[in-house]
């Protein structure tokens, strides 16, 4: 098969420590044989790197752009505009026209609007939830007014009709919309194995995110409380896929991603780890930026190999529409690069030596081979310091949790980020910025 | 052979977080296959705990007792008392007396007077510092008076015969001390098989202390700085050890043991990472507490395992006692627990659920299963609150960098660690425990 399925596993908060195949598993309470399991079949990354939180990597995905060029900044609650314009061209179209089956299974936050749902923006089906998993609690928390705020809704659509709501999102359909979420993933693998076409299968998993209960099967599975459960849960579901692809017969047809959309979440009793790095989610520190990601092709990715290359999240879109064999728009700028050569192991070098960081309207950091230049300083959410008069210099090799600032010495690394900066800049220049909350072009 | 050669390769200063085997080792700019197959060939253990810093692990070792016992509570200058006193057994008279040979190349630190050196304590031989390896600066620090403080000497000597000073200790035999301590020990062990009976060899590296320099030979070459050439350089120096056990055809009855002294350094530019765990040594966090512990013996000590069982550096002097066939003193409290069950892989459990953590004279700490019960908070050295009027709790599995206070939630786990206090308190009423700095008893 020229182009192979792609299985697109996402998880949500999954911080880099927290799987066995990253030095967590068993220490967190929570073995992860399946994912770990993979990784020895195929490439796990130390330096795959994402955005801030979850919109704005979502539409990094989804687009292979910064979320500064798209709007897409941060969460907002149903009933305000949030979203990727439909200017943006997604993943799931461009893999669509190169003759991808498509579908979306999961956690979306790229749009809750006719015209901005999952099968609206290239996939043929979707089932899971438009915006985020906080809103499972809304109804039971004490004091939920229902007449000032939209109900969270668990909907589905196909393409070319309305998408629908099917039921209340809530703590108890919270529980189970994982399993719901690999039901439909493996029925879908099974109506597309042998058509003849390829398929994407874009599986954005509600786990870890907090409120982090598990399915009823699982609770009270380790021991260790919800988040351990949850984790157990988690890895699996990914089995399940795993085992339906080979079921299927389709695993040497298939490029099988796992991955996370951003670092740990940072609120007990949900708190996530790291793992060796500082910080979590919505700060500019390695444990936000960095997050697991494994990569399996038998035959084509590596089996076995660790990697601490620098690769960011917007590469995924440009790379599978590469091997999908699909078309990147060329009428923007497009931040993701061709890992292929890379993931292939045909180079041991990332096409990449760094990116920019932002966290909403501020740039707050620039990652650069193993340095680092922070503008703003806020390693733990809401302890900022604001913006810093003199940034602040981080070799991430010698300095891993980024306590010791070495610019006085090192001011020479300051070239090389800041002509990275003048070209992002100057490319917004030549292609303004979409501002958040914007409408969809006439 | 009925006795093994004991083989004890003890780090300084080296972080749970730095070893390829403990999630290191590429990521620090510092590779460290051997040591990293050693494991692979071994038992590896992620909740091996320690003293606070160097004195009081290494008394705690040699003498199977903490440091709150034997007086050996920190570090002193050379000229000011310190050390074990003769009242104390140590492992290598535990060792001598069941037949074994016991040589000690490296850094010893229980004592720099006549009596108190370690040919003077069991071992037949030594080569190595008598205290530790900051004062290899002394003599090249702008200002300093050699009036004011005895110089520093690299030091060996014989049983029966005084200790001597070799050659002055300062940057230049700092770089060259641990090639040294190998050359001695791959000498001692040449000279000592087939003699019929077996050998301890005790090798207290000197790195990766501050001042953390290279021998020349690995200067330059990672590329990453002083710090990782220095690691690169222990990685091989253990594994010339490995390849001298092989070559002597002694791995089959050759307990192999390589762990650090305690939790990584904190200060620049020599910081040091305890990877996942919070806190570097002189805390009590994790980061203080657990180091790597790695330990081989082919078909005894099980291959390729990795434990969270918690297990204590006192049980080091009980269980290589045990191996030994040697005599452990039955007039004091011991505080290391027989871990030859659980070493073996007889069970999969730890002959401890837990300890006491004094840092000098504050009881700072007990760890109990997955549970740590601070009575002081000092996260960071020197950015301590003093004693907590109300504990923290902090559960290791679910919040592994200490952050959540959970003692409101869970006090039942006060009982059984308040009752290993009055155990421990009895114990020391019952057989006093010896003064910082007391004279030998006469």
């Amino acid at each position: 098969m020229a182009q192979p399925n792609i299985v697109l596993i996402v998880a949500d908060n999954l911080g880099w420590g927290e799987l066995g195949c990253y030095g967590g598993g068993a220490l967190r309470g929570a073995p992860t044989p399946r994912i770990d399991q993979l990784a020895r079949e195929g490439t796990l990354l130390h330096n795959f790197n994402v955005e801030s939180d979850c919109v704005p990597t979502r539409s990094a995905l989804m687009s292979g752009r910064h979320p500064i060029r798209t709007g897409c900044l941060q969460s907002v609650p149903p009933g305000l505009p949030q979203g990727l314009t439909r200017w943006e061209v997604t993943l799931a179209q461009v893999l669509s026209q190169a003759g991808y089956a498509a579908a979306h299974f999961g956690k979306w936050h790229l749009g809750d609007i006719e015209g901005r749902y999952p099968s609206d923006r290239g996939f043929d089906e979707w089932y899971g939830i438009p915006r985020t998993t906080d809103e499972s609690q809304f109804t039971s928390t004490v004091g939920f007014d229902p007449s000032v705020v939209d109900l969270p809704y668990i909907m589905e659509g196909r393409r070319g009709e309305p998408s629908r709501q099917v039921k209340l999102y809530d703590l108890d359909s919270r529980r189970g919309i994982d399993e719901e979420l690999v039901d439909r993933s493996v029925a879908f693998m099974q109506r597309e194995v042998g058509r003849g076409t390829p398929f994407f299968l874009y599986l954005p998993l509600v786990h870890l995110h907090f409120p982090t209960l598990p399915h009823k099967d699982f609770a009270g599975r380790t021991g260790n409380g919800d988040f351990a459960d949850s984790m157990v849960e988690m890895d699996h579901r990914v089995g399940q896929i795993v085992d339906e692809v080979e079921r299927l017969g389709i695993a040497q047809d298939t490029l099988f991603i796992f991955c996370s959309d951003n670092g740990p979440e940072f609120r007990a009793p949900y708190r996530g780890t790291a793992g060796p790095w500082r910080g979590t989610y919505h700060t500019a520190m390695e444990g936000s930026l960095r997050v697991p990601f494994i990569a399996r092709w038998p035959g084509r990715v590596p089996a076995g190999r660790v990697s601490n290359e620098v690769v960011h999240v917007t590469d995924l879109f440009t790379t599978l529409a590469a091997v999908g064999e699909g078309e990147v728009p060329a009428d923007r700028p497009i931040d993701g690069v061709d890992q292929r050569a890379f993931l292939f192991g045909e180079t041991e070098k990332s096409a990449r030596e760094g990116f920019i960081f932002y966290i909403k309207q501020e740039m707050r950091a620039v990652k650069w081979r193993d340095w680092k230049l922070h503008f703003y300083w806020e390693p733990e959410v809401n302890q900022g310091q604001g913006k810093l008069e003199s940034p602040y210099l981080f070799n991430l090799t010698r300095d891993p949790k980024e306590e010791t600032d070495v610019l006085v010495f090192n001011t020479w690394v300051l070239g090389p980020v800041l002509k990275m900066i003048k070209a992002f800049n100057d490319s917004c220049e030549r292609s303004p910025n979409t501002r958040p909350g914007a409408p969809d072009p006439a």
